[in-house]
């Protein structure tokens, strides 16, 4: 079976094929609210931000596309999302039948305990989770949509697309005033975050949650994603309280329980959601950096959520903490984390690092946009986020194909070079001398 | 020996009490060009610059100071560079006392292996070693000055001056009008970036390279320090000379030659160096991000020169790439590096880039300035390069505190971190069973 010979091959053309076909029709005329067509690029860009679950968009999405085009993206997202799961495990799989000893094999040995082993058990739980918490977001907020007023069609639509936008961590809102008039709304907020919350953990873990109710018995990685999540979440839901409290364009005028509302539903996106509640554009500075690197970060392993992840960060912050007792074992939980891990977690961060940098000077010299705009907009693009400053909408043709190739490239590119990569491995039998180099 | 015992608080300790004497000269009404007593603040703040080898200066260098002044700096920024030396050879020694089985031990082995065990011969040797360097650029540049007028005193004052500062990775220019007039003049160029680029290796190279003429003989330590540092200049010579060729306001109007002088010069200098043979300030966006990056590595190990080290950058790249590959270990010119290493490099990566961020986000608050100038800032102050877009002048008390704190701690951080808590280092006989998290 080709898609088991070839996981990379086959996402990576998988990815393209959908993005075009999405383009395609994001391109028709029915497509948009003024029946003209869409110019290619945007339909390009809101395709590729669709299939990559990102939320970037170069066009106002509420009041650019007719009903029709809002449902394609909602079903591009819908697909894309359940084409990364479903590919991510493939991967997983293929890896481990190929051969013994490598990282992601264990990572896949690992899945195949939580039930991600076989393949066809694997995509209906991927397709009935995912349906599922979308359609009780939608439930959650039909009445509430209703109670506004706003109809029927529109109710029910409206809820369904937060629902799939939400849960697969896109970050794209149908309506054409997003969800600023909903910043004192926790009806609105709280289904939503939670859709996104959930969404980021990604399937290794609830799959543990749901099959294991005693946390002693929860695996490694779980514990790991939970904990680092949580700890990101509060020390950015303070640090955004402290930087945005006192900004009377954002959250200045706001009440002490929906700022504090605001911060958690804003640290919750931070990391791959991609909602916002306030304009971004007018946040300061360094809230703009703090998200760089929340956004970099990203979620959870096996899901939506990009970024190089959460438990990438935690083996590189396990390994600094070793080295800082001085113990020889990296350990968390009672468990040891073995050294070949934090090998993989140095080559994923120092890639995107590198991608993200040389996409920032990039789009710098096509775009002349200062660095704190244009790296907030790369990263977010990279790391499948779609927050944005606000100029997303305003930048060239060449600039937009920077951001079209750091969706594709980070929502693609860590896991078929990883399985490609893992496939040609080879082992040696001879080893070199130890020598070691000073370091810092 | 106290020094051998708790070098940790040696250094810290040695390295503040420096600062403060030399904060105190420069408060002398004598050591300002117009006698009056120098604000207490700016004479702090170029104290700490001089004695960690910096190179920022809230005041104008050339106009500020009197020639006493100028010879107070100096000084600061020899007695900061012996210091630096020594105390880094120290700490090694007395951790590889203490116990046997730590990274820096290993270090501290090689660096024996290359001379810098016996701590008398140790102190001769780098006393010896810079003060030649030294004198051999004076004595190459006094010639210079004199042809260009400024009559013997100034000429040898001014050699002397840059003399040290280059070697120590200072970039204090004496020249009130810095080096900008010399962009086209290679007898000023050459011997100041030989300077830079030699004290930037690091002793355990040079005292290598000294005593092995044979580089198949050289240790991995030199190899890999020489081949980075190589690689880093030419990528960033390229790049600096495609950003900046086309720049009115820089290189713009210079001919090929000095363009291509002027590029090696600035990616010699972005290492650790500090002086520019241009103004940084009006150079492009991506000019910026590139020398944040340089800035961030910075140059060799146990030498004046800052950043996380480029030998800490090799081994995290040598970790990456044995992933890609498949290989079990980490190799580089037939050797293997032990998977410690990696941690140790993890580590200080890692601390580095969250105090950087912390810093940044805390200048950025202070001050309102941009991402931009204030990354650029303080990470030339943490990684002690000295080169700024210009704004060091204009800001607050309070932001020139971050940056004096940055100084010190980019200066004194890791080595007293780490020495320290390795000294509390203590082996755990029972190791927990292994798991592996899901990475990226
Ligand atoms: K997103
Ligand atoms: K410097």
């Amino acid at each position: 079976r080709v898609a088991l010979e070839s996981p990379a091959r086959l996402t990576l053309g998988g990815f393209a094929l959908a993005i075009l076909i999405f383009a395609g029709l994001l391109s028709l005329p029915a497509a948009t609210a003024d029946g003209e067509r869409a110019p290619f690029m945007d339909a390009l860009f809101v395709a590729t931000s669709a299939v990559c679950v990102t939320g970037l968009s170069t066009v106002d999405m509420g009041t650019f596309w007719s009903p029709w085009g809002l449902a394609i993206v909602g079903v591009a997202v819908k697909v894309g999302g359940l084409g990364i799961m479903t590919l991510a495990s493939l991967a997983g799989l293929a890896i481990s039948r190929r051969i013994g000893l490598t990282q992601r094999l264990l990572a896949a040995d690992e899945s195949r305990a939580s039930g991600l082993g076989d393949l066809g058990s694997l995509l209906r739980t991927v397709v009935v989770v995912s349906t599922t918490v979308e359609l009780t977001i939608a439930a959650v907020l039909i009445p509430r949509f209703l109670t506004l007023d706003y109809g029927w069609h529109k109710s029910v639509g409206y809820s369904l697309f937060y629902g799939v936008s939400s849960f697969n961590n896109a970050g794209f809102s149908p309506d054409p005033v997003g969800l600023y008039p909903y910043s004192g709304d926790l009806w609105m907020l709280v289904p939503i975050g939670l859709g996104v919350l959930i969404g980021a953990l990604g399937y290794p873990v609830y799959l543990n949650l749901l099959r294991e109710r005693r946390p002693s018995k929860w695996t490694l990685h779980t514990k790991l994603t939970l904990v680092t999540i949580a700890v990101l979440s509060f020390l950015s839901a303070g640090l955004l309280a402290l930087f945005e409290w006192s900004n009377p364009l954002t959250l200045g005028s706001a009440s002490t329980a929906q700022t504090i509302g605001n911060v958690f539903f804003q640290s919750i996106n931070q990391r791959s959601g991609g909602f916002a509640s306030f304009d971004i554009g007018l946040a300061r500075e360094q809230t703009w950096l703090l998200e760089d690197v929340l956004m970099f970060i990203g979620g959870g392993s096996g899901g939506t959520a990009g970024g190089i992840r959460v438990t990438t960060l935690a083996v590189l912050v396990l390994a600094a903490w070793a080295e800082a007792r001085g113990r020889r074992d990296m350990e968390a939980f009672g468990k040891r984390v073995g050294t070949e891990v934090l090998r993989v977690a140095v080559a994923i961060t120092l890639a995107s690092a590198g991608v993200v940098l040389l996409g920032t000077a990039i789009f710098m010299w096509q775009t002349d946009i200062p660095l704190d705009r244009s790296l907030y907009e790369v990263v977010s693009a990279f790391a499948t986020c779609g927050l944005s400053t606000g100029i997303t909408g305003s930048i060239d043709d060449d600039a937009k194909m920077t951001l079209i190739v750091m969706m594709y490239v980070g929502r693609v590119g860590s896991l078929t070079l990883a399985s490609a990569l893992m496939l040609n491995r080879h082992r040696r039998v001879i080893r070199y001398p130890s020598e070691r180099p000073i370091i810092g």
